[in-house]
């Protein structure tokens, strides 16, 4: 089978051909139909990413080890199945959870392996879906689709369940205010969750009008553009002086996060998910003073996938595909997402 | 009766004669046996404390206003009772809760009046315990006692309370590894409730051998003195190299909570508690990577008193008091805790 | 002032002058706008309800006291307030929480004074809306309206809020499924708050094809007529034979609680609301064999009220009002009640 | 390998030499040190159980299939590994978690496997530890042992987890009042967990007064033998005539539960675990106007059993062997236990 890797950082993608894997046991092989492309894979592609103080973490000394198939948004038809599978069979189309745990620390043995101590990640400490095939090592990890297409689906395992899991960390009810930080990818579908699952006074921060009037459109009840107008003093404005409840923040830089303390109600709640980098400089008797709270958010559990494909089926987020590319044309859709060049998500359709 | 009062900041308390108060509705009127002496009753005498930066924090901008008869540790007998009062008759002993709210936002609503919109605290937004008497806005903010004397009992409300809510906070289980940093009053109390409601594995970190012995009579299985060692590297290997699954931070300085994140395993809690001041470098990036939670703990709520007064009648903690003083004498017990002569906690008998 | 008042059970209720009260403190008065006839305002006027194996429970016993005005579903208009009062004026349009507690029991302290050890409420243990004006004991108990007008708003005090506690007590989440038993006035609140906060499938039971009709119209996914079908067989059928996630049930009589706990799914939670009366034979084993919950659900606490004038201001649930009443004409609305001739909900506009 | 194994219900077991099973993958063999006999083997070898109504339930309806290998207490030592476990070593001692699931479903998901929907629990749907070997289908059922003995851990997996789990669905707090009925093996661990990690008020009740006098040594503070006095007058007596906040029903009988009810708090929780069989008429309209839950409590979660063995390891709570038994006898320990005749926890040593 065809499968295009990173062989070392920087170098382009190499389209292999890699031995079929035979599934056993619990192990799934799936047919890959669509495969995000997400900017997660660049930092893999470029080797690391910005740390604290200018430094660069390198993805090697976090484990990642290449060659690598790259790919964690994952879409496809179930191939063959392990002897020990049940209630899964060739045909099923298929949503991958792609951030698999080792099994055994305490986060696994809660349902939460998307913060195991060992992360073993599908198209990060493991091979994913930049390929024909991906072998997927337990059925327990695949979400069946039914009206959902598998290129709207793919972009839910990573972009979708992370603002799900933020929104769901953010904790937050009908009476209070909710500040979305970021109207990129995963800041439209938070929007879009928080609405339908909270149905809070929702305020969105971004540069580009373009993108708030889109939040806007689907749900928002404020937008400000912080290139315009102070963002602290709006989300002010719009709570009565009293500030924002809670605080996602799907950029986490310096510059949006010392806003976001700024911004926050007492009793807030801040959740930074963005991985910019940098750092800020922060006040420590005001912590606990103002009973704040900031609680890091990463990807999300496999539990909430399965809400999370419902609430898609349901109709109630759409994941918007700008571009598809060809398995062959993978660094070109690396170089455009890259550029961004890319609105919306890409698709590599094997 | 007697009250005394900080008229100016930084001037001694001057003891006046003040009409006694008649209580009203559901208020009562306590005759104070106890009053502790805290060092947050330093800040308001001082007139502020340190802020981020070498800036000062004035208390009358946070709200404080003079001439003010401070004390929030308050235990004493029922004077006198309103005309709306039930349950409680003259001659009962009780212990106060001082963190009172305005009863209308949204904290007071679900009875976390301690962190209220706009909080009128005893000895801090209202007069408190440093006289002879005091009035109490409602009798629901009494609790009874049994056994407990007052002057056990005083400092439940401030420093005891204010421990059991961040080791409620920390959210710990027995298979975990809870530090606690700082083996002064608060961190030894949160010693022995650590030990009481949640059993886990306690490592205390303090610069002081003789409070680290303390700590480790009254329940810690592991203690650090971190000037002999480094903190981090020790809890490492206290915990299979993982780090801490809690850290509650009883001093909260930057020279603490620095090495708190260190030592902090993946999906660790960071309670930070003190009061101390300055501010640490936040590296943005590793709050969601790592899923850290930083949830600021101040004092507690009035229910988690409740439980509090039935441990300590239960024996599970203990107050240390070291020295007692008359009304008269309140500017010497201050000046003795600002020099470090109070070891323990010093009562006032008025 | 001009009250309607149970004199003594059975009789008609009488419209007396009464003085109208004058509000001191924390108190506020309200000139009553709209005042929801209520099915236990019935209860009431006949003394009591039926208990367990033909028993007859009298409000007597359970500590009301005539005469007495009833009426808890109150929206109106403040007219004055008590000398404590900030943030509130005359003029202000608010709806009343009346489920009002001691303040001092385990639940109050917590928020939760609708589940008191010893209930004030108002048109039930207190003085209610029947009524020109109403003494409230604080304003905290009233939430501000904005857009909402009185009349939509009054409802929203009990069957509302009893709608949206069972469905957050059902902790429902939207992968799962969740049914409704009784679709009246209850029952369609229930529905739309269900698709609204949870977005779960909704599968609604009752008797009656024209309320089922509108459960669908107002976001039930299905519909089951439990006299022309086994319900417990359709509910099945609907969940691939692995039965519902949680019931809510706002009969909660023989007949239905025993279909309930058959439709129930292994781990399944049941909601008991309404208060129809008898009893079931419940089979002891198979609660801890099927992990079951049984969670009692009676009316709501005073910070839901918040979130769900939030979302009614929102448009998100709308009541629907069929009739209006003077307050002359008080025996009238009861008796219509009484004999099912009220569709929706009566309103008396004193 | 010799297993001792149930060919037919009510036949003696059988004693035969079967293939010691080769691990492979994730799987584990553990050469079986201890293996505790438990009531519900004696239910195995019945065939089945008392339902409602005098009806019986068979084993064989409920999925589990002879001949069969039972026993579900066991500890052991590692004999040897599968090729991907990994920190995992023969001649490591361990406890073995038996509520296996089938890693699909909904529980399974978040860690709840002994709720599974289709269980495979060892020792009931897989041959369990009346053998020389077990095999275990994956490492991270195995729980590491320090300082426990084998025979000392091995009940923890059955009646310890079923007693932490059943307190954790208490969710008592220390000002709170629990009830414990049934002073035998379970709610003696349950006196001594609830004493180790709630320090609430707790009231055992039992008909024997030995068994009394010792859940009074490990933790009590009350007990009541309710053939001597009516155990709902003693509760309320004990509690200011408010009642119990929780009640945790190791019997579950219909005798007992009904009292359960009768004892409980306005707002309290009911926590059915005893399989003893039967069923009560439950009044319906209390449920909602007493805001009563009740929570069905069944064994418990893997990740419990980590925090139960670190309990006991620290000693705070203690199993007691009465009785050993070799493999052959294995006939004997069953009738034996059947007959009433063991006190404490009789161990099979293979």
């Amino acid at each position: 089978m065809k499968a295009a890797r990173i062989i070392k950082p920087k170098e382009p993608l190499i389209i292999t051909d890699i031995q079929k894997p035979e599934p056993k046991g619990m192990q799934a092989l799936i047919k890959v139909i669509a495969s995000g492309v997400c900017h997660s894979d660049l930092h893999l592609w470029e080797g690391g990413y910005a740390g604290a103080a200018g430094s660069f973490i390198r993805v090697e000394d976090r484990g990642v080890k290449f060659p690598l198939t790259p790919g964690h948004e994952i879409a496809g038809i179930v191939e063959k199945v392990g002897e020990d599978v049940n209630g899964l069979r060739s045909g099923d189309r298929v949503l991958v959870y792609p951030w698999i745990g080792d099994g055994l620390c305490p986060a696994c043995r809660v349902g939460s392996e998307n913060i195991c101590d060992n992360p073993r990640s599908l198209g990060v400490y493991q091979n994913g879906g930049y390929a024909e095939y991906l072998l997927v090592p337990s059925a327990k990890y695949l979400v069946k689709l039914d009206k959902l297409k598998e290129e709207e689906a793919a972009s839910l395992a990573c972009s979708g369940l992370t603002a799900y899991s933020a929104v769901k960390n953010a904790n937050i009810k009908p009476s209070e205010a909710l500040v979305i930080v970021g109207a990129g990818g995963l800041g439209l579908i938070g929007v879009q969750l928080a609405r339908s699952i909270t149905n809070s006074k929702i305020i969105v921060i971004d540069l580009d009008d373009k993108k708030l009037m889109e939040a806007k459109k689907l749900g928002a009840d404020y937008i400000v553009n912080s290139k315009s107008e102070d963002p602290v003093k709006a989300v002010k404005e719009l709570t009565n002086g009293l500030g924002a409840d809670a605080v996602i923040d799907f950029v986490n830089a310096s510059s949006t996060v010392s806003k976001d303390l700024e911004m926050l109600r007492k009793r807030g709640r801040l959740v930074p998910v963005g991985l910019f980098g940098g750092s800020i400089e922060l006040p420590l008797v005001s912590i606990p003073l103002r009973a704040i709270k900031i609680i890091g958010s990463y990807t999300g559990r496999l539990d909430d996938l399965f809400d999370l494909v419902t609430l898609a089926e349901r109709g109630v987020i759409k994941t918007i595909i700008s571009k598809r590319f060809l398995l062959d044309e993978v660094n070109k859709a690396l170089e455009e997402l890259k550029e961004g060049k890319i609105v919306g998500r890409a698709i590599i359709n094997p």
